[in-house]
């Protein structure tokens, strides 16, 4: 009472007390309050009135032990009934004011539950009161488990004198010699690019031995090796990876070289565990011990793996798909697919027909271009394009810019952003900047169109992210080859493809496209075709489709399933993990499967709710 | 007048108004623009008059293009009237509300010249109104040579469709292979240790073509090849490099390996041009063309180069200096300087006597102990230490700490309070800091004491950091061998060495030492002596010492120089420039070395003031 008799009567309204401390007056304090009365009352019911009527909480592993959203009250208090007194959630707060625009309260908020401390982000519309629209919950560490960074980071230096003293480099190396012969890894990451050395530092600063092999000699290979002119298609911004960003003089679109020098020193200063020159041969799961077999060969030599958990990071394409088309066995030339096209240099001066419309096809129509080969692409279905500036601005500039940054709008807040809103409505939120975007492009749009080339914006006009999160093609981001289709430079042809001849591609109205080299640009299988390579068709068919959101659209069938399917979450096959994406997904999604396995590893309780079932095979 | 009147009469008290628009009721933006208008009127007397009686700016290249100190209103007077038409300064303003603690005054601004932009910290006093009393200005970027970062990053990808492209990948190659073959460096740093990696990455950022050369085979071995117990001695947060920092899981004295993996990571990543496995053999000046000729052996082969900046960063430590002692031509074990202590591995059961007691002697005589050999160390005179986490407590943790950072000091922010602090009163600061070291300490020195070990504050108390401005030496940061002295586990010799016989080393006092080894761990001469080595000793003689206040202390002579005598400033020989330190100097003062080189690169007017003279040799 003295202090608040002390308080100046002024102090309750002065907008630059601290809210955080002030939910009285605050809409989104008291919503909290409220909130976390309920769930310390276990009443459910009461909790989930607190949301509205059409509402969306998504959670990424507090609540659940899994990547889950449940929809509207009723989903609200099924989580909560199943959840509450495992989850025994409390301390919710506000970590910065509350901000209102258009009727939406937005609120940052932080809690902890019985194992971990976590992070959230809700949207409070009125019905009846503030209610939650959208609300977000995030694990961000596990109690007892923080990693040892900032304040917690490691001495390094040993003071003080013993004559048993290991160096840094004692260590390491001795580890190094351990590590796959007397010591397992707890965590087996099939695949050494973004996603599995992401993945690969988040573990080794949660102290999980883990370890990660590719094929490739050294790590970032995987981008080295690809056609010459490749640069990202995401800006810098939306690239970091965990723990170490970019420097501020990194080019907005870093060249491939580059972003392979940095994966290889970035995996040599995190000290990422990882074998280069090693394949994955085979894998099988052993129900009885909990643990894998898995046969890999190291530079050759054959050695087996005993992991407890197998996380396949080879990429989210997953395996090429190459159509079987008549008279493949009588052409003359050359044929790949598009992931094995070793860029252009070979084909100045060749007829080179490249098969499909999408990124893969016109990145390599634009390098063969350059290089002077002649050049024809087949367009089979309509393709979504978007120029890179343009995304960039409209698409990403709220989030993941220098504009983004100055206003405060760090990466890991970014990335919460763009992980509350909900999959559900997600195209109400895409729809209307793609529409800003063929807007002002409108004059570039004309000219493909009228160069005969076949358009889309989605099956409902949500562009590029949700088709990349549906089904992960059927687009490009244009730097420039688009142009070179609208021009004329690159020829255009369209249509299936009915054969090949000894020295052309037939399409299906008879026209025939000499060509010295074909490059089938036709895509990739599901990822589940990874672990059917490496494991059996029997687990892949147990694991079922990898990627997409159930949204029954093209190449994305239905029912809706809330969630990417398989992805950074527990899957049918035990202890078997789907990890990849883009940089944004592999550095943001690897902190909750990291989590996942920490918790597994130090043995903490982790109930799944709402494992995924298995609506589609491939 | 509208928009005064529009105001609310309220805003010209409201704290919450931006005090860097309302200098009127501030003192620190009063005095800023007092200044300003006494510059703008070209009044040397009214601006000198801002100052207290007893003051001190330091400029670093911004008035004077010199790192120089003036004192006084006199002194004030005399920079300001040789300087202000040239450097034309204007546009001062408060860049946060400024603080007052303890009747000083705390004031952060920006400000224009000419050719550039800077940033200041002030510190005012009441002395008939506000008098400066600490003020510092530095150069921060050139008009027109903006670095390309953040918002003016590369675009990095090169949009469009061309027949021409070169990819990054080629452009570096191509540039590599030009890189001293048809086209010449305009900087060329010798020594490429951390110094010359962090001037090459400012450099490079700055567009100016350097190179920088190094004799070990790949960057980082500088550390590598050290002893391998060793670790930084000074925390993370200290020993940032440029542009890109440590990651929050760094260890706060980091292996020397690590650093070492962090330096060859940098250097690629930051595209330093570093050419590794080269020595710089000899160089001469010629004056006529104002360029250098440079005898280097790249891998073996000889090369030369012609560039028309000589930087040397060949080590702070300067030449070793090995006493000439009777007798060790006659000693049969094996003899050596620190600098080629190859670590304690070949010495376990050995008799080691180490002649010094600083750091090196302390860090060697710990590692042959912890291998097992008898160590006995020799002190010659007195030694002061600190043990390793006071220092970074009490003596940088205002600065450089987690805690710092938590209270917004940040590294860029740290260095120029650094920075702003006077050499000449810089003691008067460091003395309570280390009475209260010493205080917490008390019982370590104590048991030191015991022993018979001499300790020293410095001539005058201020303990380490000044030692190492004044002399470089003389001092050792304990991370733990300290106890082993106090212990008796090293034993502890005291005196002047008298000789050397077949199979010990002989004190004054008739005392004899066996040994197997004599490891002499007695220091390092001036930078100069690089100087000497390479180019010769007349230039040598012309430049004078290097390093050192002129403070009047031991090995420190006099008269007072104001600034580090050539460190990152002009010296006597034109277009000889001496780079180096440790991490925070080399991060902080390659800024201003790298913007003076730039400067003369585009050729901006850079008149030095203040030229300082020699008064010792070395």
């Amino acid at each position: 009472m003295t202090q608040l008799d002390e308080r100046p009567a002024v102090a309750a309204t002065d907008p630059a007390t601290d809210p955080a401390t002030d939910t009285a007056t605050d809409p989104a304090g008291a919503w909290l309050a409220a909130f976390e009365d309920a769930l310390a009352a276990r009443d459910v019911d009461r909790a989930a009135g607190l949301f509205a009527a059409t509402s969306f909480w998504r959670d990424l592993i507090a609540f659940t032990w899994n990547i889950t959203t449940v929809e509207d009250p009723d989903g609200v208090a099924a989580l909560l009934a199943d959840t509450l007194d495992q989850v025994d959630p409390r301390g919710f707060h506000l970590t910065e004011p509350a901000t209102t625009e258009d009727g939406v309260t937005t609120a940052w908020f932080a809690f902890e539950t019985a194992v971990g401390r976590g992070r959230g982000l809700a949207r409070l519309v009125e019905e009846d009161g503030p209610k939650a629209w959208t609300f977000l919950t995030t694990l961000h560490e596990l109690k007892g488990h923080e990693e040892p960074r900032g304040t917690r980071r490691p001495m390094g230096a040993e003071h003080g004198a013993t004559k048993e003293r290991v160096t840094w480099a004692e260590r390491r190396a001795a580890e190094d010699e351990a590590l796959g012969v007397t010591a397992q890894p707890y965590v087996l990451v099939v695949g050494g690019g973004q996603g599995g050395i992401a993945l690969g530092a988040r573990l080794r600063q949660l102290g999980v031995p883990a370890l990660v092999i590719d094929k490739h000699p050294r790590p970032g290979d995987q981008w080295r090796n690809r056609y010459k002119s490749l640069c990202l298609h995401d800006p810098v911004w939306y690239d970091h990876l965990p723990y170490l960003k970019f420097p501020d003089n990194w080019p907005v679109f870093a060249p491939k070289d580059k972003v392979g020098d940095w994966l290889e020193f970035y995996t040599r200063v995190m000290e990422v565990p990882y074998w280069s020159s090693t394949i994955a041969t085979g894998a099988s799961y052993d129900e009885a011990t909990g643990r894998w077999s898995v046969q890999v060969e190291r530079e050759g030599l054959p050695l087996v793996l005993e992991p407890t958990h197998l996380v396949m990071a080879t990429g989210m394409s997953g395996k090429p798909n190459v159509p079987d088309l008549p008279g493949q066995d009588v052409f003359r030339g050359e044929q790949h697919h598009s992931s094995q096209h070793p860029g252009p240099d070979a084909y100045a001066g060749k007829r080179v027909v490249v098969i499909g419309s999408n990124n893969s096809a016109f990145d390599i129509c634009g390098a063969l271009w350059e290089t002077g080969a002649d050049v024809t692409m087949v367009q089979r279905s309509s393709t979504h394009i978007v120029k890179s500036d343009t995304l960039m601005d409209i698409g990403l500039g709220d989030l993941y810019s220098e504009r983004a940054l100055a206003a405060g709008v760090t990466t890991e807040k970014a990335d919460l952003i763009f992980a509350s809103l909900p999959y559900r409505i997600m195209h109400e939120f895409q729809i209307p900047l793609y529409d800003r975007m063929r807007e002002r492009d409108q004059e570039f749009y004309d000219r493909l169109e009228a160069a005969g080339f076949d358009l889309d914006w989605g099956d409902d006009g949500s562009g590029l992210f949700l088709k990349y999160l549906r089904r992960g093609s059927g687009y490009y981001i244009d730097v420039g080859a688009a142009e070179l289709v609208a021009d004329g430079e690159v020829k255009l042809a369209k249509g299936q493809v009915d054969r090949l001849t000894e020295d052309a591609v037939v399409l299906a109205d008879g026209s025939v496209l000499p060509a010295d080299l074909v490059v089938y640009a036709t895509g990739y299988g599901s990822m589940n075709g990874w672990a059917a390579d490496l494991i059996s068709q029997e687990v892949a068919d147990k694991v079922g489709k990898v990627w997409g959101l159930g949204s029954d659209t093209t190449k994305d069938p239905g029912p809706w399933e809330g969630e990417q399917r398989n992805m950074w979450k527990p899957t049918q096959q035990e202890n078997l993990w789907f990890h990849g994406g883009n940089l944004h997904q592999s550095r943001h999604y690897s902190l909750y499967l990291a989590l996942q396995l920490k918790a597994r590893h130090a043995g903490i309780p982790t109930p799944v709710r709402g494992l995924q079932e298995v609506h589609h095979l491939a």
